[in-house]
Formats: structure tokens, C-alpha cells, sequence
């Protein structure tokens, strides 16, 4: 049976989404977008927007299993803090929806993509292209991230590959 | 008519809260206690948890405004992208139940607790018993500042503090 992957790329004000099925070793690009967020309201409310525009997504698109990036935190400490609080409410929709949601190190994705744990952001975008050549057309920049983390649960989702990513819920 | 204030420190491990009524210059305390989430289970699942336990907090205590304390960002990157997962949730809660939010500087908290923006912590927990003499005897340490951020919120929480405290949504 064909499974539905969403990968997800959170940002507050950016998050982008993509969605593949899964059967075997053949993989099938589904739709992809990015969701975004009103910046000028308040912390609160801009959470509450993400929330429900994720559950949107989910309600709409049906995945079975949710994939999002561990996240580099190499930025400033505020900003920091903040992409933690929309990567929260991005992690919580499939999880309040009673979906596995599962979490792959960056390195981890781009072995799996690319073949190296070291790629640049083109080839990530090319590989993706290749792999799901459906998805060449319509997918914006900001939802290939999402993609590739979706293709790595793809890949990895076996039971080593659940274990690997610290399990569902 | 005396308004509920709900105070909220958030943590991934332990969440404090406190419930006062402001009326005029009169506060009262209603409640406080504190929120605590399994460390064994996978983040998703965790935040889920976490954000269970406060909408139920939200229904049980009938709270009219929300107030909590702006974060600290001075931890290692990791600590901080995983306090910033539990905030999320945290403020995303009365968000989705319809209640005004306010953030406040943990200096702010301070000085109208207090009365001076570098206060220690003893300082605060003294202050907060004094203030609100009935919590004396059953407020948990890690709800302090809980009921310290309720105490703010009651001093700002007209229209000149609102502005100051960036609005609720």
C-alpha cells in the first residue's frame, strides 16, 4: 500500500510543505506549497495562524506519517527561541491529529537525497527534481527542504529507520 | 469587575502557573500549581502533552487574560530551540481559546514586583507572598514566577500596558 509522507520545513513566517507517496522503492510527488504567515500581528496570533493553517493542510492533504528537519541552530539566540516556538506548533497539528511525526537530522537528509552529508542547497534542489520529476514544474524554493524530508522518511521508515529517528508518538 | 489573570512560565519539563483577580488595586490569588510533562516520550508527543495540560488548565480556571514572561535567551542553542518548541505551544493554547495574550520582560516583572528591575529571585518570591498572602502556604517554588507574571500584567494591564506589552491578538 502507497504511504502519504508530509515533510515539513517550519519558519514563522515561511513554512513550507510537500507531500510524496511511498511504495516500495517508487516514489510519487503529491503537491507541494508554502503556508505563510501575517508578520505584523502579535506572537500569539501569528502562532494560533501556523496551527490552524498546518491542521488545514493536514486535514486537506491526508498524510499518513509527518517528516520534519532537526534544526541547525547556529543563528542568534532570539531567533533561535523564535523559530522554536513556530517549529513547536508545526510539530504539535500532526501530532494533535494523531499522526507519527518524525524528526531527521539535516546531514541525515542530504545522505539520503544527494548521496553526501555535505551538499549544497542546488543539489538538494536537483536531486529532489530528479527523483520526483513531477514536482519540477510547480514547486516553490521554499518547499524543496520539505520534500527532501520527506524522501529521507521515504527512505528510512523501516522499522531501523523509526528507531534511528527516535519513533513516532 | 475582577478580572482573572492566568501567569504562565513555560519549560519543556515543568510549567508554572498562577491565578489572581485583579480588581482596582485589590489582587487576590486563586490558584497556582505546576504542569509536568514526560521526559521519555518523543517531542511531538511531548509538546501534545504539554499543550493538553494547559487548554485544560485554560477550561477548569475560566481565566479572562494570559500573561507571560519574554524568555531569557542566554542558554545554549539547543536548550533554547526546545524551551522555544514548549512556548510555542504554551502561547498557541489561549490563542486557540480566544483569550488576549501578553509577553512582558522578565526586567519589567521585576520592577513591578519588586520595584526594581534587578531583583533575585528570592526577592520576587518574597515580594509575590507578600502581595498575595493567601498563596503563601500552597504555591510550588516553579509557580512563583507564574504568579509574579500575573502581578505585572494586573499593574499594565490598561491601555498604556497594553501598547507596552505589544497588544494581545
Amino acid at each position: 500500500m502507497a504511504v502519504r509522507i508530509l515533510g515539513l520545513d517550519p519558519g514563522l513566517r515561511v513554512t513550507g510543505w510537500g507531500l510524496i507517496e511511498a511504495e516500495g522503492n517508487r516514489l510519487a510527488h503529491r503537491g507541494a506549497g508554502v503556508l505563510r504567515i501575517a508578520e505584523a500581528a502579535p506572537m500569539a496570533a501569528r502562532l494560533a495562524d501556523l496551527f490552524e493553517q498546518v491542521s488545514d493542510l493536514i486535514d486537506g492533504q491526508a498524510p499518513h506519517e509527518v517528516a520534519i528537519e532537526e534544526v541547525f541552530v547556529n543563528r542568534n539566540p532570539t531567533s533561535t527561541l523564535k523559530l522554536g516556538q513556530a517549529r513547536g506548533v508545526v510539530l504539535l497539528a500532526p501530532a494533535r491529529a494523531g499522526l507519527p511525526v518524525f524528526e531527521y537530522a539535516p546531514n541525515l537528509i542530504k545522505k539520503s537525497v544527494v548521496g553526501t552529508g555535505h551538499a549544497a542547497k542546488e543539489q538538494v534542489a536537483m536531486m529532489v527534481s530528479t527523483l520526483l520529476p513531477e514536482a519540477r514544474r510547480d514547486v516553490p524554493a521554499d518547499a524543496t527542504d520539505a520534500l527532501a524530508v520527506a524522501i529521507c522518511h521515504a527512505h528510512h521508515r523501516g522499522a531501523a529507520g523509526r528507531a534511528a529517528a527516535g519513533g513516532g508518538r
